[in-house]
């Protein structure tokens, strides 16, 4: 008997390509006995031609713990980060499952879809808890929540080629003002994203910590923090002529602020449970997609 | 008698607090016997309750080169970098006074105006020729120009938060396909701005050189590359959904770029004749201004 | 009275300017009553014409906590960093004293001997615990101590221009192999030393983690990778031609490895107690240090 | 009829594996009419049972010119390195053959050895002009030539973890005084070896231009500096206690400096003249040597 018997399947409406995984995923998930399936609206548009599609039940993603006990998501990393947020809420467990390329949060490929899936419903699988970072914002007084954050919060110019000023505090403790292209505020998750490119380092995933990466600041010694992931992070928004700094959770823009706003960013209480194929390894994932094993010219 | 006889002072209407620079200059300049006075509209617009300004001419500035033979820019680099295309055209020297702190361009302190600017009247001075960029575009097989740089062109996403592709092209050869932020081309005059924030080298005024520097490439291994100054630089426009990049001329959005454009960016023909004090020494204003002589802790 | 009674004095033989800064903090632990002086071999040489040199008790580093309840550190960063392992190990706190500039953990400089110590002998002090690593060797299946380290362990060749080459593993796990000029261990407190030179990050003084930077690697996607303050790091030498590889404890070469050697890095058990002024900030440090509040040019 | 008629084969005697590449190389040279085969010591080590071996002359190094009129070098970039100012005091061409994996230098690969050299022996190759660095030391008011360098010219210390002291002069102006691991002065050619690694730009090989790369330096707004390849270039070394700092020229140790001594580079009078195969490409042989194709997870 599987470990998991009712299994949502999520999915990017904006990511045509995924039919055939999806189809393949669902025929080897029915011909599993007693295994549920529901599907989210995005999956559902691309599956409308299966031929068991009457079976499976549509249902909205912030319902998904009410009937089911497992989410695979299809896609790629960016899949996994949209839906992030919403699974970890629910306490659902995720694994993912990447066309095409091997990602850092979805780990089995399409072809490996019934060897390792098949494991991982016999039990065979690693969990890991990942956390999220949570944004809001005060502005007069007022604290209003703006969204959550698997990799990255970023505050950059809203139009490009314009410098942004801020004030960065820790714990009420006053860090540094900044003139800049903005600030990078990463997870252990986010650390190989776009922090990485940025100049951050590579945080391993059980690390409690974040990580705060200046982009292309003014000042030559400004470098990346490295901070517990208990932190309190407060970024005042500084006043220059006609820029409105932007602020991005995991690469969508969520906010436009103003000058004096205070942008907190601190863990989000509830946790993604993610969940990997039996033999993964954080440092095998390092090695492959950041090609560790190359030397110069070693082709 | 002096080198120079009649002489030009240009600004920038955005930059109030230089009427005092303004109004001690004219004084000085007036003081001095046969000396004529031209300005420009930005100029005028601070300087109409000066006691001689009925002696003044207002001239815009690209007439310049007909009423003056040598130009004064007061008020930072970024004035300096808005007239640099202007006074190439026209093959006018320039000396630049900058407010409050040394700039890299603009290197006479107001409180120097008397000292140094005789000594500059008197034929004391050095000379420097510093070339600018000449960006055009070609789309569907016209060419149109977009506009010149002393500084640096940048191609990056008009939206922040968004990754663009461009292939790149020197004299012809390709050189790579990246997905990054942006690219920044820079002279040697723009090594010591943008570009340096941003990873690239310092490289001397006198050098014939022209840097790339890719902004956050996706790339690990992608550099700062380094050619020479005579090469023909062609960036093809990448197509992604919904990304319309944009490119900038020293900080200022000149175009907005779709899929397929190829911008052009090479060497001006038209040189800036710029004027330095007599003790002016590159690398002095190097240690001043990137705190050279400041070790970790030495306060 | 005074929270701490006997109080003891180490500093460096080879830091002969530190008389003047001895002078003044015996003078000023005299004058307080009830205050016994210790000291240990180092600071005896400098102090034979103390008036007071009969009443002080010269010990041996090791046995210091059998005759005292604080130590006083006189002399800069360096010397805490020789001081830390032994006052590790007797679990005796320590406030350092910096000749001449602020250190990042000598932070009470001369003139305030007097108002700072004062307030730490009131009780007025902020008590960090730092921890250190600890280094040994296996050879052969014998494993040998071979030093600890508050700042950093160091492996690299021995005569310079020349490659190592290294395996890492981290708990057990396979990281990557490596060919630099070698790989930096550092802890929070050793983030704004060496490691910051080699690109490492800054990891504030309370976060349970520990860096290993590549030194120079030749593989360009090398990163800064930041781990658990309690893994268990092992670098086995490779084989390379007349290459034998030496490994530093803060700077000072402890063992000469030979190809095939595992050198073991983990956190020591015992802590360093180190005693800051109660008005101390991380933050104001840095700032302070590595020059924050310069921005391009703001001399 | 070939363009070159008397070949000669360089090798390095450390680089016993060549052997295969070598008797290959023979037979082909061989069999082609009217070509007259030397070699030098390196490679008649490894010759001795070829079955035309005694119809080769063995000729010392720097004698090649008066035997040969194009000279080929087998082992890898290290092996040119070797050759190079030797070669280039001669004024003989050279074409370099790389067992195993490509070469920046040595671009030829065995199994092209027929149809590659066939084509430059018909005349068909791109022939570039690479310089090199001098590098002598003044001391007590004597001038005394140390070496020369294709790629890089480094400072350092003599063993490891220490740091050294020195004052830079460019052409008499004095640039900064540094207190790092040392310094390193690369070529364009060199631009893509050990400079690279410490975070120095790429720089075209038809670049008249010479890289300053400062590692590790204390100072956190030290960056690298291109400068005109024609500067003079005078590296004052700096006193610190018991740091004997060392020259590298190309990875070898020339010469160990003494406080106050002056280590002067230039640009050396002779040029190597490197012929590579008709399709070489230097972009290409970048993106195939750093993996410029490969995007994070691109695999």
């Amino acid at each position: 008997m599987s470990e998991f018997s009712s299994i949502g399947l999520v999915g990017r409406q904006d990511n045509a390509n995924i039919s055939d995984s999806l189809n393949t995923l669902a025929d080897f998930l029915l011909r599993r006995s007693g295994i549920k399936l529901v599907i989210d609206e995005a999956v559902s548009s691309f599956m409308h031609d299966h031929k068991a599609y009457s079976e499976m039940q549509v249902i909205p993603q912030k319902d998904l713990h009410k009937h089911c006990d497992l989410v695979i998501v299809v896609g790629g990393d960016g899949s996994m980060l949209k839906v992030a947020g919403s699974l970890a809420n629910q306490d659902l467990p995720v694994v993912g499952i990447n066309r095409g390329r091997l990602g850092f949060l979805t780990d089995i490929r399409p072809e490996e879809i019934e060897s390792v899936l098949g494991q991982v419903f016999d039990g065979q699988y690693k969990e890991e808890s990942r956390f999220l970072l949570n944004v809001s914002m005060q502005r007069a007084g007022k604290t209003e929540q703006i969204g959550c954050a698997l990799n990255d919060v970023v505050l950059h110019p809203g139009s490009a080629a314009q410098m942004i000023e801020l004030s960065l505090f820790i714990d009420e403790e006053f860090v540094y003002d900044q003139a800049s292209d903005g600030l990078i505020v990463a997870t252990p998750t986010g650390s190989t994203a776009y922090s990485m490119s940025a100049g951050g380092p590579i945080m391993h995933p059980k690390l409690d910590a974040v990580v705060l990466v200046p982009m292309y600041p003014h000042s030559l010694s400004s470098r990346p923090v490295v901070i517990d992931g208990n932190s309190e992070i407060k970024i005042i928004v500084g006043d220059r002529h006609n820029v409105m700094p932007q602020v991005s959770c995991d690469g969508s823009v969520e906010f436009t602020a103003e000058a004096g706003d205070e942008v907190l960013v601190s863990k989000k209480a509830e946790k993604l449970r993610l969940l990997h194929p039996i033999e993964y390894n954080y440092y095998a994932t390092c090695r492959s997609k950041l090609h560790w094993s190359k030397r110069f010219g070693s082709s």
